[in-house]
């Protein structure tokens, strides 16, 4: 008898708990939170990392070299950069446009790709290599992220003006204009490379910055800047400007 | 014979131009990129929401509460907040800890959940009414976001100081003092409340930005922001920390 008192005893405090949980706290975790799938794991990887919470990687987890290849070759990554393309255009088209008003944009992972590169590369899970990286860009043949140029021409159209500030090197000049011409990027006010010899710019954040900071002493407003990288907008100098940081699960750079 | 040439000639062209296309760009389109289903749509306008893409919405997207429940209930979002929280304890388990080193948290969204009150309230597609909002955490029953709690209290091992830097008004002191200890939080440095009488600080922003001046001149040395909401990182005084942003796709506090 005294045994089955304690054992309806013990059910009405399982009950109650379990009842009380469920209140407290309503998530179906059903789905065994403890052994997330690569999938869940990865995503959240890549989330951590758009938002900067994750920042400063060589490579990404070699777990999620799989969940990376399917995210850019599937829809998302497309409806992604879309969406962010889209807000670009969209705070664009309500401002009132001035001769000097600009759109500063990076070049590698956003206005053209280097998927094409880092499909051969295990996307990102293999260690950069920059001497490889730079015959890749030296052929020319990065093709367009499809929104972006649809933003850029929207842009254009406005009246915006368009400058490039590029992470590549100065001896990359004449390959950089054939290959944005190519791609369907027809006019811009400046293109703008990295002095590879100048020590004031150590890292890519000193260098945006440093660049921007330039483009303002020269006039430019700075409205809207567009990258793919959290070093594009950390570090002062974005005048009035919003910034759009396009999706890159692929790599980072300091 | 002259039908024959054309037919294979226009093939011809169709075939190389359709591998120039891929050579190019890479990416399979084949699910129909226009059509975007709401859940992709959705999950890009998360992500924006997370990257501070997107901001300033009072409401989410109407097409989006099937996909916010979802993503809420399911264990993306569990995940997405253990991912973040883990990234905290990993920077401060490194880190040589001082007297005055000092994590600050929000209350809402970060470490208690109000998923139970956004649960009622259409997932944020609802106007926020702050009447029926106050009447949910005056009862005091907010549970516990796991992935916070399991964090503090390994910050609270690591012997970091605890300061809760929070939205909610002078009033809300008793029943958040309650709250919190009923979901586990068991010991703080401070608890600091928003005086709704102060002009100085008419947004969450400068409200939290002046917080933390505040707290920097009396020696606390902020190590870490944990947070839900873009403001509470946003308007400096920052001090050395780094910020830890938690997935919140049901609201934006300006």
């Amino acid at each position: 008898m005294k045994m089955k008192v304690l054992v309806f005893f013990v059910a009405t405090i399982l009950v109650a708990w379990q009842c009380h949980a469920y209140d407290m706290f309503p998530l179906r975790m059903n789905t065994g939170y403890g052994a997330r799938t690569p999938e869940v794991k990865c995503a959240s990887w890549r989330l951590a990392v758009e938002a900067h919470n994750i920042f400063g990687f060589e490579t990404i987890p070699e777990e999620c070299v799989e969940a990376t290849k399917e995210y850019i070759h599937g829809e998302q990554y497309r409806s992604d950069s879309k969406t962010v393309n889209q807000q670009a255009y969209f705070y664009a088209r309500d401002l009132e446009v001035h001769p000097k008003d600009t759109f500063v944009f990076s070049i590698d992972g956003t206005v053209l790709s280097n998927i094409p590169y880092y499909k051969k590369h295990g996307y990102g899970v293999e260690k950069f290599n920059s001497t490889l990286y730079d015959e890749w860009v030296n052929k020319g043949n990065a093709p367009a992220l499809p929104e972006t140029l649809k933003n850029y021409n929207k842009l254009v159209s406005l009246g915006f003006k368009i400058i490039f500030l590029s992470g590549r090197t100065l001896d990359k000049q004449a390959v950089t204009e054939a290959n944005l011409k190519k791609a369907g990027y027809h006019t811009w006010e400046k293109l703008i490379f990295k002095d590879p010899q100048d020590p004031s710019t150590p890292n890519a954040v000193s260098y945006k910055t440093a660049g921007r900071e330039k483009l303002i002493r020269q006039g430019y407003n700075i409205v809207g800047i567009i990258g793919d990288q959290w070093s594009d907008f950390l570090g002062g100098h974005r005048g009035e400007s919003r910034t759009f940081k396009l999706p890159n699960p692929l790599y980072y750079i300091q």
